[in-house]
């Protein structure tokens, strides 16, 4: 086929171009996905035939993204320029005097596995790493990430697990320890206030294990442990300060989110929790490709079992653990799960500060410490030691306690947190609310969702002091009048939220009258 | 549980509000998404605890939306403003004076069915009920949306299909005609330039059959039926004046946008084609919705097979006819089916002025009508008359053929189009640009999808007189030089970025070197 004009007219070849100081940086931040924003009149709309929700490609020298058409009908742009969200902008950063070409993208070939998905197809190990590699570099839109979360959801098989654990791992950043054994913990989580994670590694490197210790942020709880940490002290380390703090302390608590440890995950678990659906498979591949990535060999996995927690049965426990080891073995990883008691929070604090004080507490083993939250922490740092080859089964239980308890464990958190930027004390909220029982009775629920949600509306993690108080737990006995959680807010707006919340709650902690 | 204040400061029940002049209509078309953008430093983020892409419920009034958060970092909006997209700008229509009420939304609760789907669940009719309900208030975000379609995709037993079509039947307006026999056809698309209907609807019509037909403007392809008549006639009817012309002339041919007839497969065909997954559960309920609630009794349904089009094997075929027939039959409507050749690109234009001209040569019996074109829509229409009961099996194509010969079939459509709002003749494209056979030979292949692209690119359907005109079919040999298709356009850049394509992609047509 060859091309010879034959036009009435010479049309030239004007394929539309702008220059950079046509682009504007509109300061929307649109998450995960880039946006561009098109005068609906402009040129390129027109002769591209784009419409609302195309995709675009975008290049400015080497550097090119696929981003989202928005169209603007009137005022915010000319027909010349064209708008960026943050991260549109913060991905081509444009400077001076570059030409940027808008076009149609060149196909996302790796949706092609997502269909297959779809249909019901198993993926191989090359599908898998090609659809990962093509969301870590912000090839797909929302509801592609939606439709293979979706595709994905409904069953993978254990070597789909495997595949896809390798892949995240793969499209990020590995860490190496160069030490035999590194030990981890993590919880699946779901339960507020269960803040277990600073008491173990101060336990376990104080008995010498090395316990270089990720956390996330919150996505949508009250907090996450980086959260409370960075109450406490820095946590935004980056590699070299981390292992600084790791070989002088034997473990440290740092917020994982500047490592781009396995970031698919990052990517992944937004439109997870925008959807609410969160598979065996999907979990298992979200927990391990983190730990893997740090470089952990022995992992213990906490899954706290309850109605309101997230997993809600033994059986489901059971499956998700035979999982997690299944799929940890492939990669040389040793899991071992402990399946604890999810029906309640614990702990008395939710929110970053409040859970911070319960923290501090229990390691400087203040009388009114709660009682809970210490014996959870030490049931998992005796399997941690346990895992780490420090004490026998029979014993571990006994050499936490006498760590904890001797103060060493509150002597090694303080020397991570000087290492980590110097330890500081929290502050308490300045406006709180107690809410009372309405008779006296005995509490026979509690419901974990509803106390994060009052939490957050209170202004937790955001405003790091706020949250709630949990004065009672199930089965104790309560008067009319007596204090059955206290919310605790930054600002009276925040508080008056979180009050009108619970107002139009009040089965959160169920009073049953004793007859 | 009582609420007995017991703060240090007295807090005041100050959830922010704004008041109507604070929100601003942005002219953002996010298409079906309503979105919301918020200052980051806005009081009702920080209150509420707000993120990118969290989902906010926005009440003026009785009026109430869902919309997705885009947070505003500098510039756009102050912290006491809100921006609307156009879409929730056009729901919630602010009144001066009038109170903004920004919230949590309530949650969309039909997402417990989509997760069950997901989860591999068979759904019953109330929960496609739910979901098309929260679909059509626009209750669902764009990831919701993937989420459905994507679950939905795998497998629909047929009784689900028949509750999926029902749910969108009644979510929208339906059409009564008070007669016996109402007449509808429809192709299974993905065939450029098969542009029957207006001649089939003249046939059918003069016949005496009532033929009351809404189309659709196109959504990925270069023209619709609507964008073709556009051209020809005024298609955006209101429903009196349909049923003026239906009255008058037994037919019409009008755009069904307006009609709001199973608006829920407006919404849910625009994210399956950004994701390129067209089930046949779905595929059945989006045509089968649309015929009726237009009132249709009687329904001819063209699949047109071929390696690119829609369906592409006979199996394929035979399968969605069956489910086509077993879905009608649940809602008394008359499914037949007609596979036909889709191997090639039926008449000459692709584009809808150039489809028009086709159309118009065929009705007019123009020596060089389209020879293909004239040959379906005389099977198509045959097959009409014998499902109306005009013509038996062996005499209706004759029927047919005698209607159209006569000029009968030419005079009807010219009433149609008067009573529409008059006859109007297209133009031609002012830019051409011809594409030659490189060598002599015989075409072998012709790539419907990129030819479909490449009048897309000349800026078919947006300017009504581009696209293509192709100058060979299958098996015709061509002399070096000769023309296999030309490219019209209205403007040079239009014109460029089609011959950019053509250029990259030679394979569109197939010129086998005779030996």
């Amino acid at each position: 086929m060859s091309l010879s004009i034959s036009s009435k007219k010479d049309p030239g070849f004007a394929r539309p171009r702008l220059e950079a100081n046509q682009l504007r940086r509109l300061g929307i931040d649109t998450g995960y996905e880039h946006v561009v924003y098109l005068d609906v009149d402009s040129p390129i709309c027109r002769s591209e035939g784009f419409g609302p929700h195309s995709r675009l490609s975008l290049r400015v020298g080497e550097r090119e993204i696929l981003a989202t058409l928005n169209l603007v009908h009137a005022g915010l742009l000319t027909a010349n320029e064209a708008g960026l969200s943050e991260s549109a902008w913060l991905s081509l950063r444009p400077a001076p005097g570059e030409k940027v070409v808008i076009a149609h993208p060149p196909s996302v070939d790796s949706m092609a596995h997502v269909r297959a998905k779809i249909f019901g197809k198993t993926l191989d190990a090359g599908a898998f790493e090609a659809i990962i590699r093509d969301i870590v570099a912000h090839r797909y839109s929302r509801i592609d990430m939606a439709a293979f979360i979706t595709a994905s959801s409904n069953h993978l098989t254990p070597d789909e697990v495997i595949a896809l654990t390798r892949a995240m791992v793969q499209t990020g950043r590995q860490l190496h320890w160069n030490r035999p054994l590194v030990v981890d913990k993590h919880c699946i989580g779901g339960l507020a206030g269960n803040r277990t994670t600073p008491i173990v590694v101060a336990i376990a490197a104080e008995l010498g294990l090395t316990m270089p210790k990720t956390s996330s942020r919150a996505i949508t709880s009250p907090a996450g442990t980086a959260d409370t940490m960075a109450v406490l002290t820095q946590v935004d380390l980056d590699e070299a300060r981390m292992r600084h703090v790791v070989e002088t302390c034997g473990g440290c608590i740092a917020w994982g989110g500047a490592m781009n440890l396995a970031p698919a995950d990052d990517l992944l678990i937004h439109i997870e929790r925008a959807l609410d659906i969160d598979s065996a498979g999907q979990m298992v591949a979200s927990v391990l490709s983190k730990k893997i990535a740090a470089g952990s060999t022995h992992v213990m996995i906490d899954i706290p079992v309850g109605p309101t927690a997230k997993v809600r049965d033994e059986t489901e426990a059971q499956a998700l653990a035979q999982l997690l080891v299944h799929v940890g073995a492939a990669f040389g990883l040793h899991v071992r799960v402990l399946v604890s008691d999810g029906t309640q929070p614990i702990g008395r604090g939710i929110g970053p500060a409040l859970e911070a004080h319960d923290v501090l507490a229990v390691l400087r083993n203040e009388p009114h410490a709660p009682a809970d939250l210490r014996k959870h922490a030490l049931n998992i740092a005796a399997a941690v030691l346990e895992l780490g080859g420090i004490a026998s089964a029979d014993r571990a239980l006994q050499v936490a306690t006498q760590c904890l308890q001797s103060g060493r464990a509150w002597q090694r958190f303080q020397a991570i947190c000087n290492a980590q930027g110097g330890l500081r004390m929290p502050g308490r909220a300045a406006y709180q609310y107690m809410v009372s029982a309405p008779h006296s009775g005995q509490i026979t629920c509690i419901d974990n969702r509803r106390l994060s949600r009052a939490a957050k509306l209170a202004g937790a993690p955001a405003s790091p002091l706020a949250g709630l108080t949990l004065d009672v737990h199930l089965g104790d006995t309560v008067l009319a009048g007596q204090a059955l959680f206290t919310l605790h807010a930054q600002s009276p707006g925040e508080l008056a939220y979180a009050m009108e919340y619970v107002s139009r709650h009040r089965s959160i902690i169920g009073v049953e009258a004793l007859s």
